[in-house]
């Protein structure tokens, strides 16, 4: 078999592949990740390459997604390009994965890291400081022959005057060296104690006195990225965090994608690794700029969606994606680090937030945590925008919920400069007198448009009549910026000189035509639950609006686009990734983490495929704002 | 380095060894089980052979054990000799460790299994039938939109109706797979649920109805022997059962010497591994023999003592050896097969009996379950009689209990032709006019004699004045079958030729002392036990004796030679070997179970080392029946 050499421009990474290797493939080869939503079956154009020297056919799916132009160019879909030449190929900046830092946290939640009590207002109830995993130094009596009850009795009976558990559990692995582990410390050490239900679980037995060394991970598995937070479970103190884009987007970007290649190529373990993958690469950063060992790390919360949920344990995802939507577990038993590999203390819990049904999981059950909506006599709302449009709402008697395929739009997914809230996104855009002024993260040079963004470029084209208030770009209206091609209509935001890639970085009507659906979903959904409940959105005291649209959130213009109700600016709270905020709460208070499977119990989920009037309010919603006008009121272009 | 071929008759078993191995590693090697009491240290004198061909050399030690005659002939000890030639070894009959079936219950227990319901007599308490692990058949409703819980909340809410657990506890395992399993199966499934305190902890769950295949193992781990039963968990019948000596025998006959060898040569594991490969041979063995898959037994319940729990765990014994006699644990957690290389079902669950102490062991604590020592209010007595003589004495309400070193010389230890109670053995032996008549063990040719036939011989000897009441030889009774040779005086009870050997089978001077020594010690442990709570022996209501003695004891010789008390003879009943009775009483029954650690918390253990009035009692029992004859009356030689 012949191989050939494939070199990646622009960091120049050499990989020796054999003949009909993918590019897909031998990018991952050589360690360049490459964005895929369809999990590299042709169908989602995402991952383009240009090959620059070097024979490489057009795939036949090409002319789907590529101009004539960029196929003279050398433009091709990796995944369907076989490398039969040695060859040089640029990656798209559009096209990679990156591993830069992510914005990892909100406001409101990540603000008080010191604040060793969990809290969020002062109005709302405290949860004890109480991490699910404690350690406790045991100063022990020495056995006589008076009283020589067995070590582990003389453990436990000691135990028991320090910590109100009904039982303990113990495992084999405790009492194996227990007896030599004892003498050697003179009956000093320090016993690491999981709480599981209402039983102590006894994890470890360390000689000496180690309960300063107890450290435990919130982690939130966000479809899109994945967010570790390293905590001192002494002090409840937060020592850093780190993010990364979740691995598994190489083999799929958005939720569905990978459940159709879990289930149909039984490629299931291939996304449980890559999930483990991450946490592990994230858990070892943040171990070593904080001198921590990683067998001292004793507990991890983890946050995510159902799926994403079930990828972390191996289960399969197949049911929860056709009716009747049934997941494996809604509710997950503790298990230990070892069981999935999660490289801390091989007999550290894992805690997984509990899910409340296939489309409702427990990122969302973290997120009520976070803003306190189950603890409030007042009806508040949660509104988690994701590929998914999450929305919640209740107070501290019932909960009613429900989910609705918002698209990806908002994180950048299917935009065709959408990118997700990271170094030279374009967060903040204005138009005026037809200049285009944009701020960008890191104020680097712009590479793509954030869900901020994108809220932002829907306003101003409908507040200065670029669009008409059906997201179509108004024939009567010309602008040099408005270049047509490939049959769309684009709007340039950026000319090619000031980009990074030194391509325009636009927004087409098709992305306009998206990002109104994905809105008109979360918006109609909102709607369908406040008329199942009977309420207005004005009873509403709050809504919490969390996601991964970037920091810049302009909550005034997300209400003009119809994204959220025509309320009072002031009761809209912008929680950002409030699924790892619940997560760190429940790592510091196990009555959090208690609260949070109550929560899940008492989600009440409405199947919106199964709502008749959800499909009407929907197309009522795909109009900026809302075709219901009265809807809106304090709303004019 | 050079080889060596060994071969060991009479099997001519071959190995190549090199130069240097000791003739005892060389047999192991060979899979030839020799005798060994002392873990190969020169001590003990077990481990004999006979060089027949080739160079070896006596060794330092040969001269303390062996007679010039037997040093002429090539015998030397297998442990101190080193292979530097081609050799061809005998093996004798005394030193092989033999594999063949073992006498393994006593009557009271095994006589019913066919029963279902797990009891005794008809005036003690019923156990009800409740193995530990029960699988049950599940015919669920498929989900609906409706009802779209999740699987596992699906199987729960289904096995909440039929068994009284107050929760489940899943592992995740189960999980895993669980969402196809279901789905081919048509939702038709049998969950194999074991009882873990009050929680139903799930083990397996498998498509179809397979709530037949359940099956159970009774183990009693003795120091000698193991056993094992094979359960029909459904229906309760016992369908086989199978023993071998214990294999941690090459490595120390007595609980101390293997204490010895693990704690002073680092060597625990190799006893664990020793018991756990008695036991998967054993249980490999029961399944072929009556059909079953290994993977459908699901439980298994071992007694043994403290010392043989630990090793089976690989838990260190090295603190029970000392003061103040501290085990790791005294009530064991359920632990799964797989954790302890258990080759059943990976899942299924192993419970240990409970413990009382160091020198207390679930072995003890499984015979006063089986005897229902602890369920009557009338007060009754247990002795096990085998290294240790361990007593308990109680009723309902209390029990107090103690053990003495009794040795094992009624197993046959310490006895130059003593044995365990295999074929070959004499159980039963009677001198009458000079004439020596006596039964062996499946009327083979003798090959020793077991507890019963020597508790037979000293009675026989006293009752014929051939030894006086101290244990030695009547210096004025002539007889022709009492030789000296060696410094010990010995009375041939068989002559060579018709033994299987070839060699008289005798009883020594030094036995006799050996075996008053051990009876002595039963005996003055009981009455120090008696004293202590203040009762005399005829306010006992019974007297159950259990252990090894082979099942021809007769309870008027063993009163007569002062092994048990005077008391009427219809109290006393020999149950053989109760511990394995008592683990499959638990394995029928968790109330059982549960009743034995409830059992073993009650039991008052009195350290006979720290009670001063032991040691007398004992030198006065060192006399035929003892030198207070008041306390035997109806005893006359």
């Amino acid at each position: 078999m012949r191989e050939y050499k494939v070199t990646f421009l622009p960091d120049r990474k050499e990989v020796k592949v054999e003949e009909g290797t993918t590019l897909f493939d031998a990018a991952e080869k050589a360690e360049v990740y490459i964005n895929s939503m369809c999990g590299g079956q042709g169908l989602c154009g995402e991952c383009r390459l240009q090959v620059l020297s070097g024979n490489a056919k057009a795939d036949k799916y090409a002319i789907g997604f590529f101009s004539v132009e960029e196929i003279q160019k050398g433009y091709v879909l990796a995944c369907q390009t076989k490398v039969e030449d040695n060859l040089e190929v640029m990656v798209p900046a559009r096209s990679r994965l990156e591993m830069e830092k992510i914005i990892t946290e909100g406001t409101l939640a990540y603000s008080e890291p010191e604040k060793v009590s969990v809290h969020r207002t002062s109005r709302q109830p405290m949860y004890p400081f109480e991490p699910p995993v404690t350690k406790v130094y045991l100063e022990l009596p020495p056995p006589t022959m008076k009283d020589n009850i067995s070590d582990i009795d003389r453990i436990t009976r000691e135990l028991k005057k320090k910590l109100a558990f009904s039982s303990f559990e113990i495992s084999l692995g405790c009492l194996q060296n227990l007896s030599d582990n004892l003498r050697q410390h003179q009956w000093k050490v320090t016993a690491t104690v999981a709480r599981h239900d209402s039983i102590g679980r006894l994890l470890q037995i360390e000689g000496g006195d180690t309960s300063e060394q107890n450290y435990g991970l919130a982690i939130d598995i966000g479809t899109t990225t994945v967010v570790v937070q390293l905590v001192h479970l002494k002090t409840g103190k937060v020592l850093g965090v780190e993010a990364s884009h979740n691995l598994q987007a190489r083999y799929g970007e958005d939720v569905i994608s990978r459940m159709v290649f879990a289930c149909t190529r039984g490629s299931l373990k291939t996304l449980n690794e890559a999930v483990v993958a991450n946490i592990n690469a994230l858990t070892r950063a943040l171990a070593r700029e904080n001198g921590v060992k990683l067998e001292d790390i004793n507990c991890a919360v983890c946050a995510g969606n159902t799926t994403m949920s079930h990828f972390l344990l191996n289960l399969t995802p197949c049911s929860i994606r056709m009716e009747p939507y049934v997941p494996t577990a809604a509710i997950y038993p503790q298990i230990l680090a070892r069981e999935i590999g999660i490289n801390i203390n091989p007999n550290g819990a894992v805690e997984i937030m509990p899910s409340v049904a296939s489309y409702m999981g427990g990122d969302i059950v973290a997120g009520i945590l976070t803003c306190g909506l189950a603890d409030r006599t007042e009806v508040t709302c949660l509104i988690d925008v994701g590929t998914n449009g999450e929305i919640a709402v209740g107070n501290n008697e019932w909960i009613v919920c429900c989910s609705a395929s918002a698209g990806p739009a908002f994180e950048g997914g299917g935009i065709k400069w959408g990118m997700h809230a990271t170094r030279g996104a374009i967060e903040k855009i204005e138009i005026k007198d037809g200049q285009v002024t944009y701020k960008t993260i890191s104020k680097s040079k712009p590479r793509g448009i954030c869900g901020s963004g994108l809220i932002d470029v829907i306003y101003e084209l409908a507040r200065n009549r670029i669009i008409d208030q059906d997201g179509k770009f108004n024939p009567i209206t010309s602008n040099e910026r408005i270049v047509t091609g490939d049959g769309d209509t684009e709007f340039i935001l950026v000319y090619p000189e000031q980009t990074e890639t030194g391509q325009a970085v636009t927004i087409a009507e098709t992305d306009i035509s998206n990002l109104i659906k994905s809105k008109g979903a979360v918006f109609a959904a909102l709607k369908s639950l406040m008329d199942y409940i009977g309420m207005s959105f004005n009873q509403l005291e709050a809504i919490y609006l969390a996601g991964g649209f970037g920091s810049s959130l302009d909550a005034r213009k997300a209400i003009a686009i119809g994204l959220l109700p025509d309320i009072d600016l002031h009761k809209i709270h912008f929680i950002g990734n409030s699924s790892v905020a619940g997560a760190r709460m429940a790592l510091l208070s196990s009555a959090a983490f208690e609260a949070a499977k109550s929560i899940s119990r008492r989600m009440t989920n409405i199947e919106l495929s199964n709502y008749p009037p959800f499909m009407s309010e929907f197309i009522a919603a795909l109009f900026l704002p809302h075709t219901d006008s009265k809807l809106f009121p304090s709303v004019h272009y």
